[in-house]
């Protein structure tokens, strides 16, 4: 555009020595990357120097915007559904384990008026992926033309597909931070975050910004700095997007792994479930709501009364998925009793998720088959009574070999003891433009 | 070797987050890296991080050795020549403008009577390569197999020969930090030159360590510390290392380019030449001879009485190269006069280096082929009287479309003034063990 040329190691250079990247240099190197002209040897030094010299606000918002410009960005502001404007709005969380909320979310939301179209993402490391998820169910596919996702967003009022040509820059970025020790960034999460999401077209937008060991960015100070900085991005873009601070020290649940999330999802679906997955759904639902000013439903009620549950499973019918068919379980499984009774302490929701992914729920590259079966099951909550020789957790795969490095990961992740843990408060803030 | 085993992402993040590469991590990285394990990427990824977070001497040792270990080396300690024993020792410039200091050098310290193995590389970025501006003397070949080293250090008393098979990670460490802008590191500099030269098997070695803008580390206390590190890392190999600190804010001599240099390097071996180089190329002879305990012969001597001349006659005629055919010179020119009379001041290092370079002298990536004849001719250094109207300088390529972007590097890194410059001393320090 400004007849500037640029190359990759002067950029790289610029950010090393502590410099400010220029409108025009992140323009130049995301659309370089995204073709090739930049090597992926060359992004990661540059990934690098951001991660260890930062980005300021600026900075941080060129580069969001140039990876939302690489490629395709849905728009459904045009939509009437049975004559009347469709209303849109998505969340997205941060990424946490045994967090199946998106599934009861979408539906509570959809079954009180507003409309959620939300391109997802498969699960890399030890956090699960609601794709991953979703595809433990026979038949279903995220692979949804824009028509289709329209179409869905009317009959239905959900549609989660994959990101696929939104912001093709971040999916390559994304991969390759993953192998080179660069995610953990709060401009490179930000940006990757809102790209995909300002790409997707919703027209508003609450962030679940998990908070703790099993999170990305572990500090409050961190996620509260990180939810600001996704707001004010969504602001430029006139998507209005508040969040949540929400515990991630423990897992979300009582069970972690695809399928049994699917399980423990339908139970929520059906007026049941963990009381900690349905407080949080309640909540993220009534921000949503709430933010683009849908008033009169009760994402609670909707819980109770099944019209959350005949919305989740028309959007399965909708995407090819068959309910009737058992989820699958893994073919083996070993369970870990108490040696002595007392309270079950705090879960270590990082140790929780290494164990489901070396149990092969995850992947250790992109790619990579997950297995719909494998996971785990908490018989007890942190506070909750245990008896001597009862059981504890429950794992599940389909490859054996796997058992034994699960349970190192699971080993100190946990404890049995005389008094309760303290309790945490699950929703640590909320924090609005 | 400990059964311990490691993933690059889990380094990359030790040394991101300032932590301490312990011995096997960094075995096992460099090891990984020389044969594809660990990527380029997550290389690049972790060179950028040790780049920002430093090495301490501990893990430079590691790193040194690691490459060290990772090819061939060559050993001559137990070579006879002429029923005495071989003493060897070579030089090392961590890399200059119009630095042909090494082609007169050598040959005097082999009149002198020690034998200097030199494993040498091909210029990148705005430095030459020793290789490049030999290889501009028709025949020439730098690919000689260890036998051919052997009996070349007997009957001439040096060879120059491509690094090839010595510490391969190295080479490909080299490669990659070009591009990555991962350079100017000084534990990585550090650990480059010493693998390679422990590798090459002299029995001691002179380290010319550039300082100024011309200079990688342009701190005179970075290139004091660089040059403590290197001499450390020989004595922990038993091989004595000393250091000279040389000026490098301006250019060597009167020319810059590879068959420009070799005219140069030619006349100093006949007895003149250019000051500056006469100066160092003495000074660091006698520190080679001093360090090896090879007293009596006395290499300015050489210069003028022949012997050195002789002795670069059989070196470039053992090694296939023809003086006999005329040097190349680039087939266009560009000549800069002086609009007003005065004194030459300054001549920026890295200006005419970069001149240079976008004349085709250099290249811009690794197997490029560079223009054996591009280089520049200084008709006047600084401090020389100027009338107006007089040739300043003039710039020698094949194509001449580059005359453009030559001349806007020159641009700005020379001056004609009233004053003359204030002088500076071309050694700055020497440092010994």
């Amino acid at each position: 555009m400004t007849g500037v040329t640029f190359d990759a190691p002067t950029v790289i250079r610029t950010k090393r020595d502590d410099g400010r990247l220029s409108d025009a240099a992140i323009d130049w190197v995301i659309e370089a990357y995204t073709d090739g002209r930049v090597t992926d040897e060359q992004m990661s030094a540059l990934l690098m120097a951001i991660f260890l010299r930062g980005m300021d606000h600026r900075e941080t918002a060129r580069w969001t915007e140039a990876m939302l410009v690489s490629g395709a960005r849905m728009d459904f502001t045009d939509m009437r559904c049975d004559g009347r404007p469709l209303v849109t709005v998505d969340k997205h969380s941060t990424g946490g384990v045994g967090d199946k909320v998106t599934l009861p979310l979408v539906a509570a939301v959809a079954a009180c008026g507003a409309a959620v179209p939300q391109a997802s993402g498969r699960g890399l490391g030890h956090t699960g992926g609601t794709l991953d998820k979703l595809e433990s169910i026979v038949g279903f596919s995220a692979d949804l033309p824009t028509a289709r996702v329209r179409q869905q967003l009317c009959d239905v009022g959900a549609a989660i597909f994959a990101a696929g040509r939104l912001a093709p820059a971040d999916a390559k970025l994304y991969a390759l931070r993953d192998v080179t020790g660069t995610v953990e960034s709060l401009p490179l999460i930000a940006s990757s975050v809102m790209s995909k999401k300002l790409a997707e077209g919703a027209g508003a937008l609450v962030l679940d910004v998990k908070v703790g060991s099993g999170a990305l960015l572990k500090s409050e100070s961190q996620c509260r700095e990180l939810a600001e900085t996704m707001i004010a991005l969504g602001a430029r873009h006139d998507v209005p997007t508040a969040a949540l601070l929400t515990d991630m020290n423990c897992p979300l649940g009582r069970t972690a792994g695809n399928a049994l999330e699917v399980a423990e999802a339908l139970e929520v679906l059906a007026g049941g479930g963990p009381a900690d997955v349905v407080q949080l759904t309640v909540q993220l639902a009534a921000e949503m709501l709430n933010l683009v000013g849908v008033h009169g439903g009760d994402p609670a009620q909707t819980l109770r009364n099944g019209t959350a549950m005949d919305r989740f499973r028309a959007l399965v019918a909708a995407q090819g998925g068959d309910l009737s068919v058992p989820l699958p379980v893994g073919a083996c499984s070993e369970t870990l009793t108490a040696s002595r009774g007392g309270t079950m302490g705090d879960i270590d929701a990082m140790a929780v998720g290494l164990t489901v992914w070396r149990l092969g729920a995850g992947r250790s590259r992109p790619g990579e088959r997950v297995q719909p079966g494998a996971g785990i099951r908490m018989h007890r909550r942190p506070g909750e009574p245990v008896a001597a020789g009862e059981p504890l957790f429950t794992l599940y795969t389909d490859t054996p070999e796997r058992f034994g490095a699960a349970m190192a990961e699971l080993d100190g992740g946990w404890s049995v003891g005389a008094a309760p843990p303290v309790p945490r408060p699950l929703i640590i803030d909320r924090i609005t433009p």
